[in-house]
């Protein structure tokens, strides 16, 4: 609970509707979308402006109380959770598109926005933010900008530090910082943008942000190949990149998954195939057509046992259905899903897919694969029940090595999801003892008190396990 | 000097071949592309791997003493002048491409190795290395990076920030780091990979990049529009990016550039014409073809002159030569020469010009202005004569209102040439003191002995002048 003193000066900024710690609302702020790391805040508080942050902050720093600034909660790294209590920070006061400037193709937006909300309105307009991870519906741009979220467009597109051009920012100390602008080109000084983008709420507030904008593509195709085995798929992945075809989307599922979510959604997959390609190409309409058969010959050549190229863009939607259903398929299996994000070089797919067939099967767990191939970012996910803890500790033990196999590939621990609390124990597998102490550094220097979202990305402990360092 | 102890553990490290200090070495790097920041150092070194670099780093750490990282020195900010003296560290040994993966898209390479050197090799594979900064012939990967080299196709296809995603650095503690890897998605911690690329040598010395690459377009298309106005020119840029294209290369000149570069090339400019636009198109032939006219379309109806479309790529060639002659011609006419990179929002490009104009007029200077009109990067170049002080006096001015107008339009004091010496007292005008005390912060956290490039970005005394903060 937080003393009367400190409630009264928080009070006095926001006022009394925007401060609050009723029982139920401390519960419903306690947990985001990652199973098992619940904890109860000291109070919940929706400032409306950016000096109503930079105010709460330095009351915040003052008496050393936890900040946590919380989106929609949809991240998978528990990056949200108050761990060690103190206040969540909610924009619901602050959710408005402040510009959309079609001439410097930008849009200026506060954090609280819904990412989905926002892509519509430039799009209306004709223009296109590519960025599209699978929360965009319910998560909003201050969190996908602090766990830089990526998404199906990836390969193509990049992911939202690609798309972040400035920033407003509140220090832990309640300096406001503007950083970048509608420009293409900007170095004065340090890259704080791009610091900021990803640092997950651990060394400031982000209160305004500018995005850099695309003309929308004109049109769309959508096809699906399916193929005996894994391995086949994956060759396929790189053959299309070999050719110099660089698609939008280049999503897989493998056998596993495949199964579920014909079990669940009866969409009349063949459950026996190896692994599916789901393959978007977009852009102008000669250049999609010229593609899209270049790709669906590249995927026979491959070995494709079929390729179905959606004639409308109706088909195209079912045809991504199979993909769209995966995370839904596997979560009703069990009590609880382990959705994981171990990335690899592309070229490393199958080689990794069928690494985490084998650990699945040596810890007696049950892992699914689907993801970005294109990118190589897996979701390995795990069907399991978080009471039984017998069976979590497999699943823990199965986890580390896939992230270790992952590193082995000269991957990494995590390709959108973040740190949080979740991955923080294996940050120097990916990035080593050194890499650490570098992030740590920056992370004193800017928040001394430790009180920006404390316990998130750097453990208490790390795992001491020994791994290939290049 | 470097106390003979100091120096005889440096050559122990590299032999004495790589420790250089005769007098003629050290006047051979005491300066860069920039004039009036002559500075000796007191030994050039030249590591052969990682592991010199480390060494080096912990002794000069030890010994308080500076390091300036320098590639070849093209660069505009006074970024590698060795200011307070110490050891200049050169890479002549560390010039290699690692390798060149066509499967994941990426090249690996040591800092050392020549821009155009690393693209001619990776073109040879149809791949493509975007960022072309104009000294690409001259200048290395390591510096392109430490400067976050911008160029004519950053519109398009972005700088050199958007092609790294993977680096080894040695801290200014001797520390090894390496981040990112063939990874196009890692959210592993804090950006480091970007903190680094444009940290100008103050924050570490990278001694191994990835780069991204893509495949190389099919086809390009050259044009070049001629208009009586600045402010027409101007409007066909925005108007251009309105109708949903973004050309790869979207240059311009104004009437005294043109008037300088056509007594110099003589090549039948009109030198009557108030601006001239260079637009060149690239990727699949097709749409070359269709964005290529619809722009000459729109040039027309934005009032153009005359516009010339390229037949072949030689003829193409030939219309790109106005713009390649640009800073030769110009700095023909005086004993100096001082190439600025002041940016706006591509929207504001006539007013930040007409204001350049007017600025040079008021202050009595020689100012002429050509640049990246698509993403409002402008080359003011004043042409004058270090010597004369008086003069020097109202150059400096004429930058500092120059700078003041940037800001005041929502711009930047440096889009792609760094901030170094030179624009160090303007850093604040455009981050402000909050920004700053952060950028301080980090450099601070990692280099608290000030050994890394000592004296650049951050000035000892800033410009107190009162500007329009946002």
């Amino acid at each position: 609970m937080l003393k009367q003193e400190v409630r009264d000066m928080l009070v006095s900024i926001v006022g009394d509707d925007n401060l609050r710690d009723s029982q139920q609302d401390l519960i419903a702020y306690s947990y985001d979308a990652t199973p098992n790391y619940q904890a109860l805040p000291d109070a919940v508080i929706k400032p409306r402006n950016t000096k109503d942050v930079s105010e709460i902050v330095k009351v915040c720093n003052e008496y050393k109380i936890p900040i946590v600034p919380r989106g929609n909660a949809t991240n998978l790294c528990a990056g949200t959770t108050p761990l060690e209590g103190g206040i969540v920070m909610i924009f619901t006061h602050m959710n408005q598109i402040l510009e959309l400037d079609e001439e410097n193709l930008t849009v200026t937006v506060q954090p609280g926005i819904i990412t989905l909300n926002m892509i519509e309105a430039v799009e209306a307009k004709g223009l296109f933010y590519p960025p599209d991870p699978s929360s965009m519906k319910i998560s909003t741009i201050g969190g996908n900008i602090n766990e830089c979220s990526g998404g199906l467009r990836g390969l193509k597109y990049g992911v939202t530090r690609d798309y972040v051009i400035g920033l407003e920012f509140v220090m832990p100390n309640g300096d406001i910082v503007r950083t970048g602008g509608k420009l293409a080109k900007d170095v004065a000084g340090y890259d704080l943008t791009r610091l900021m983008v990803g640092s997950e709420g651990t060394l400031g507030i982000i209160t305004e942000a500018t995005l850099k904008l695309i003309p929308k593509p004109e049109s769309k195709k959508t096809m699906l190949a399916m193929y005996n085995s894994l391995e086949a798929a994956g060759k396929t992945v790189s053959a299309i990149i070999a050719n110099k075809i660089i698609p939008t989307t280049l999503e897989f599922l493998d056998q596993p998954t495949i199964q579920v979510v014909e079990d669940f959604a009866k969409i009349g997959l063949p459950t026996e195939v190896g692994a599916i390609l789901l393959i978007e190409q977009d852009g102008p309409l000669e250049v999609v057509e010229r593609d899209s058969n270049k790709i669906a010959e590249i995927c026979e050549e491959g070995g494709a046992i079929s390729v179905k190229i959606a004639e409308t863009p109706e088909e195209g939607e079912a045809l991504t259905t199979a993909r769209r259903a995966a995370l839904s398929a596997l979560a009703r299996l069990k009590p609880t899903t382990i959705l994981e994000d171990a990335t690899v070089p592309r070229s490393k797919i199958a080689e990794m897919v069928r690494a985490i067939e084998e650990i699945a099967e040596r810890n007696n767990v049950r892992i699914c694969t689907f993801g970005h191939a294109g990118d190589g970012n897996l979701h390995p996910t795990c069907m399991t029940d978080a009471r039984d803890k017998e069976e979590m500790e497999r699943v823990e033990k199965a986890f580390e090595e896939v992230f270790e196999k992952a590193i082995e590939l000269g991957g990494t621990i995590t390709g959108e999801h973040g740190v949080g609390v979740m991955k923080s124990p294996y940050l120097a597998w990916k990035i080593g003892e050194t890499g650490v102490n570098a992030m740590l550094a920056i992370k004193q220097s800017f928040d001394p008190n430790n009180i920006m979202n404390p316990g998130k990305m750097f453990a208490k402990e790390s795992r001491k396990r020994v791994v290939v360092q290049k």
